[in-house]
């Protein structure tokens, strides 16, 4: 009886609490050495170029209190054309500050993760204006999509974190829909949390929020980062108000922030990728420099996006050969730097069809070889990142599951070589009865969620479905299945409290 | 005048003679250092196992001369069981007789192959009983599809060679249709062949056609090999007549030959990948050994084709974590020998969708990471084989053209490290006009051949197609571009007298 309970336990845990099968959810490490592109010569030019770009070309700095600080430390600022040349030595001195590796805490205690090192992190999609599903298209998302879409990453074991913009709540208002979704996210799952800092008040919320949920203060956060960022340069050269503040609060409060250039080769960066690199690097080791001169030792990812466009239309092309080369080199110059590396998994498909996978596995396998550290986008990025998907959360989660079981070692022992089941069967058996084979029939292979091995006629008899249309089988099985993570009734209603009283205010005094 | 027809020269170089944008048809080498899973204690583990396989179980050779030939060659062999244990040291002393690398000559003078180093080839689907198209669906195939399908592959540029057995022509007659698809694939395509080794007369077909073709004889043929075969075991242990006289016959000849264990683990293998490749090692070295008995020297490939099957249900996966995994293991091993590797492009959907993309995406990367240098069944494999479809030709030849332009180098210079660009375009410009990216507009990206890039609103205006759809409309197209490539007449014809006059002998002799 107790075996039985214990085995149903089991199976629960490994078909992430439904009758989808799944790996366990579990930290990721990459064993393999990093392809490296680039050699060292080369890694030293285009560090010197972007080195280069930032003292002679430098960049605009709209927020007032950012050039302040950057003039304090040393670089050359022209208030009135809110522009910034930033010194060589500066940027040096302090992205070395920025620790190697860091924690990140999740409410569920055993999903704590690690951003650096060997660790490879899936994230999911952030920052769509679109959702996408086989029921209802493409169309503007709305809060309750939103919430299903939480609850489907939180039950795809695959997803080591969550965005809490994995797509905008258009029907929600604008100053006041980040409350909404950082509910969300702290209530309906219990992975790691990303947030918006989309300036000082969101940022702040997410913040406030965060010392809810973890029953702390600021200088427990500051201790134990519990929730991360991510800001874009405007590129070319570009950091906007709202993203400097929004990053300045994180840092100053010593959560993780990543600066991700937004550097298209060929519409915002020069139309070689080298180019595009030189740009992206000078961005983002100019965002990570201006952090760590708000609070030196703040964590921080080097985030590489460069990708081209389609020369003829202006398109934004993904996991093409260039995202590839791209994401390769970016990771050889963030491991130079002592950071750890975000990259993406993209495609700019308008369907969840084979090109959306093809150029995902290009861009996945990018971040697999490179020894990214963080996916970001990983699982339902669709149209060039301006829809999420439900369906390709299901083909982005059989995929990255894939790649996580690629990842471990085969295990190589006198016992699996398999000598004894080859004795057994002899020339011309068959292995499938064999009592070696039995012993191995429930752990041997990897079983796959959306994957249909059937044979062509019994696949033709059920209909001649797609791994598009299983996908969409498959969340809905699991939001049928989903159980919400348990929570203190008392931190929940805190938490809505915050929002109320948040939303009230905000609808009293709006922002400018 | 000669500039604008050099241009379009180059332009329908470019495009493959016909309006699909292609890359040029060129060798490819593979520039990244190999990604290794197993150390040398446990290379060395894997190769014991399988000497102690080929040592205490052995095979089963149903080919008296082959056993004659095995026992001359101190091979413990017993007669009335028809079963060899081989000699560890006649199995490692032969196959080091096999040469690292060769090459393969085409009937384009131009387009030969050089098998091992670093190159990579990308050859065609082999095998299947079935075609698949999506005008007639999945059937047996015919001949005239046949032909079209060799068309296809002629024409798309990053199809190094071709096998000429795309897929049975079921309307012909079984023991001469290998004369027809060798007709086809010596006059309607320019590039190295695959021949069928299924027995001592159609390998000895090939031979003789190949000697038309190039106007040689047997020991012309011998110095420039000129057509290449593959035989697979029936694992488990198992070497059939058929397959061992078709080799023999190429071996004595010269041409080359890939040794393919079929080794499904938990079927025709041990349920662990180490003990698959374990089988694999030892019926891959076996073989290898025995036509370097029949003639030091012979030309072979250690293929290695170990995936697994669903524990549930028997049906075999392609494309997994175990199968890549397998491939990268096997490529160590053939390198551990000095033996060019083939490997394959895989997958088991039975609809080109977003499975069969992500499948036989992790299928090529583990090619290309692995250093695989004869990628099999690259273009068109569907439905685990069972099916060669047309619609795959162009999804494969997109991902592979993709992959190809992946493993350039990145260029990096003063000139392209796009200092001026950046200082042309400054803070919060665009690129896309800059006079830098202007001189770049033709050559700067890789420009895709099926993906499209447009955005939702195009997309869904030109009816919501999906990348199989759009497969289908460049199949027909690059069928309707096609071009024959020129084959003197007096060739031509002596190939019709030879295919005629062996249909006659065969009809009036049909084999026992």
């Amino acid at each position: 009886m107790a075996r039985r309970s214990s085995r149903r336990q089991e199976n629960r845990e490994k078909r992430g609490n439904s009758g989808v099968p799944q790996i366990p959810w579990q930290r990721v490490s990459n064993p393999n050495p990093p392809l490296e592109i680039l050699n060292a010569d080369q890694i030293a030019m285009i560090h010197d170029a972007s080195m280069q770009v930032l003292e002679e070309v430098g960049m605009r700095v709209d927020c007032p209190k950012t050039r302040s600080l950057l003039a304090e430390h040393g670089n050359k600022v022209d208030e009135a054309a809110t522009h910034v040349w930033f010194d060589r030595g500066f940027v040096e001195e302090r992205v070395a500050m920025a620790p190697a590796t860091f924690k990140l805490r999740a409410r569920n205690p055993e999903r704590w993760l690690e951003f650096g090192g060997d660790d490879i992190i899936f994230g999911t999609v952030g920052g769509p204006a679109f959702v996408n599903d086989r029921d209802k298209g493409r169309h503007p998302g709305a809060y309750t999509e939103f919430q299903d879409g939480i609850r489907i990453l939180q039950s795809l074991n695959a997803c080591h974190m969550t965005n809490t913009g994995i797509f905008a709540c258009m029907d929600q208002p604008a100053d006041r829909r980040h409350l909404d979704t950082l509910l969300t996210g702290f209530t309906l799952t219990d992975k790691c949390l990303g947030a918006s800092l989309l300036g000082r008040m969101r940022a702040q919320d997410a913040l406030n929020m965060a010392c809810i949920v973890h029953d702390t203060d600021a200088a427990g956060l500051r201790a134990e980062p519990s929730v991360i960022g991510n800001i874009n340069t405007n590129s070319p050269l570009v950091l906007d108000t709202e993203m400097a503040q929004g990053a300045w609060t994180f840092a100053e409060n010593g959560q993780p922030v990543t600066v991700t250039p937004f550097t298209l080769s060929g519409a915002m960066s020069p139309a070689t990728i080298p180019g595009a690199l030189v740009q992206q690097n000078a961005e983002a080791l100019a965002g990570i420099a201006f952090l760590q001169a708000v609070n030196p030792g703040t964590p921080c990812l080097y985030g590489t996006f460069t990708s081209n466009v389609d020369m003829k239309t202006g398109a934004p092309a993904f996991g093409t050969p260039e995202y590839v080369k791209a994401t390769l080199a970016s990771t050889q110059l963030g491991r130079h730097y002592g950071l750890p590396i975000r990259a993406s998994n993209t495609n700019a498909s308008n369907v969840v069809d084979a090109q959306a996978a093809y150029e995902s596995q290009m861009s996945l396998w990018a971040c697999l070889m490179g020894h990214v550290n963080y996916v970001n986008h990983g699982f339902g990025w669709l149209e060039g990142g301006l829809s999420a998907s439900f369906e390709k959360f299901i083909v982005d989660a059989e995929m990255i599951q894939m790649l996580i079981e690629t990842l471990k070692p085969l295990d190589i022992r006198e016992e699996t070589l398999g000598v004894g089941a080859i004795k057994e069967v002899g020339p011309g058996g068959h292995f499938f009865g064999a009592a070696d084979t039995l012993s191995r029939y429930d752990t041997a292979f990897y079983a796959p969620m959306l994957s249909d091995w059937q044979n062509f006629e019994n696949w033709e008899e059920s209909g001649c479905r797609t791994a598009t249309d299983r996908a969409h089988d498959i969340w809905k099985q699991l939001l049928e299945d989903y159980e919400e993570p348990p929570m203190d009734s008392g931190v929940r209603d805190a938490l809505s409290d915050y929002v109320a009283r948040r939303k009230d205010e905000i609808t009293r005094a709006p922002a400018a």
